[in-house]
């Protein structure tokens, strides 16, 4: 295996650092929890399966993608169908101490079904329609975006009254406006998509936004969790 | 083996998740397990056991499928054997602080026993009779559905007169009535049985009811643990 990797070949590169950096943060989200308040340790916990869950993905697409040179797609969309899902139990317990609900979790889910249902219909299974699968996609992905920066999320950031929560929800929002905004970049790279002509490359901007948006997210938890039991104590 | 997975293969996708999410769900259960009251804490442990014993499985009908595209039955069912067991404990655990007796646990299990027995040699060694096997199999189902509705589960309810209790049993029986119920579904989509012409798959069925009833079920105690702990904190 190790043999394949090429000089120069960036996204064999990433596919290595990546895997890489999801072992270390899931070590170090696992050890850490043991230093943070008790109402933090099962964040801290989720943060450590979502990296973990990818760093034994990223083992499988780092594999493939060396042997056969191709998109580990498939891996990619079971590893998210995991991973994302996490993600928004991660939010909600972030909000719940604030009044965040349980629906709202359940909503964000929903919207990621549809999201990566779509995405995956429109990369591996019907190319010929890969833009207009995109777009009902995106649409999965602007119901996320509302309800981090409009919808639900929002409103339990206002209702608290608290500067600690509205920081948490401003950093959540940043990641899903900004850090989440990658894959569809990504996705539009595909020949036959938008943005073919850069000839960026699709693994290369997916390794990168996993890597920001899991092992980021996680840590901006973690410090929170850090912050708030030195103030508790 | 990575390489085998092909594009739009659902049940292949639903070994891969199904291993993954157990693996997870065995490192939640067992890192939570600190957190917990001491009465929960064997309860966790069963939990993380449960679904590790199904990650190695998995593991193995993965391999199994993907290389020969057949359904997994003999690791299915050495699995099954030493989960469900493990579930009746879990049961037992649950009803045990308010009166549950160990008779009701083995009753449980007799039930079990009768029930994947009968339902292996219909899905492996006798399939000319499989629905004749498929209809005693279920009267084991049915026996555990009558101890969790009407039986020695419900007695306990009753006679406890205690609303957490009454919950806890709830839940229990809408996992055997609901949850359980997937499995015979499955059964009967076999070749030459009832849903045949459906054309439903077996292991997709199967693999859904697993997670459905293994973590889920897990997540239930976990959370009555949770809260058990905070309201005696
Ligand atoms: C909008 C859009 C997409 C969005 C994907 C996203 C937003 C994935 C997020 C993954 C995360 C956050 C993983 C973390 O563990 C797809 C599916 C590429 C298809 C094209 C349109
Ligand atoms: C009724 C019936 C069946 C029931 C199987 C069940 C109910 C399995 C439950 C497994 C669980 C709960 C595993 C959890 O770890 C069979 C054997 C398919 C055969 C056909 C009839």
């Amino acid at each position: 295996l190790a043999a394949d990797l090429q000089p120069g070949d960036a996204i064999g590169f990433t596919f290595f650092t990546g895997y890489m950096a999801m072992a270390a943060a899931s070590i170090f989200f696992l050890v850490e929890r043991g230093q943070v308040d008790g109402k933090w340790k099962t964040s801290l916990l989720i943060s450590a399966l979502i990296t973990f869950i990818a760093a034994v993905h990223y083992y499988y697409m780092r594999d493939l993608y060396l042997e056969t040179g191709q998109s580990p797609t498939e891996f990619r969309y079971i590893d998210w169908t995991l991973t994302v899902p996490l993600m928004c139990v991660e939010f909600y317990l972030l909000i719940k101490p604030y009044g965040g609900k349980v629906s709202t979790m359940w909503k964000l889910i929903g919207y990621s079904v549809l999201m990566l249902v779509t995405g995956y219909i429109g990369e591996s299974l019907d190319k010929e329609n890969t833009i207009l699968w995109g777009v009902i996609s995106t649409l999965g992905y602007l119901g996320i975006v509302y309800e981090a920066t409009i919808g639900d999320v929002k409103k339990v950031a206002l209702s608290s009254n608290n500067p600690e929560v509205a920081n948490a929800v401003r950093l959540l929002r940043n990641f899903v406006i900004v850090g989440w905004a990658i894959y569809p970049i990504g996705y539009m790279c595909m020949e036959g998509n938008l943005l073919a002509s850069t000839g960026w490359n699709l693994d290369l901007l997916y390794n990168i936004a996993d890597a920001v948006n899991k092992i980021g997210f996680g840590l901006v938890v973690y410090s929170s969790a850090m912050s708030s039991t030195k103030a508790a104590a």
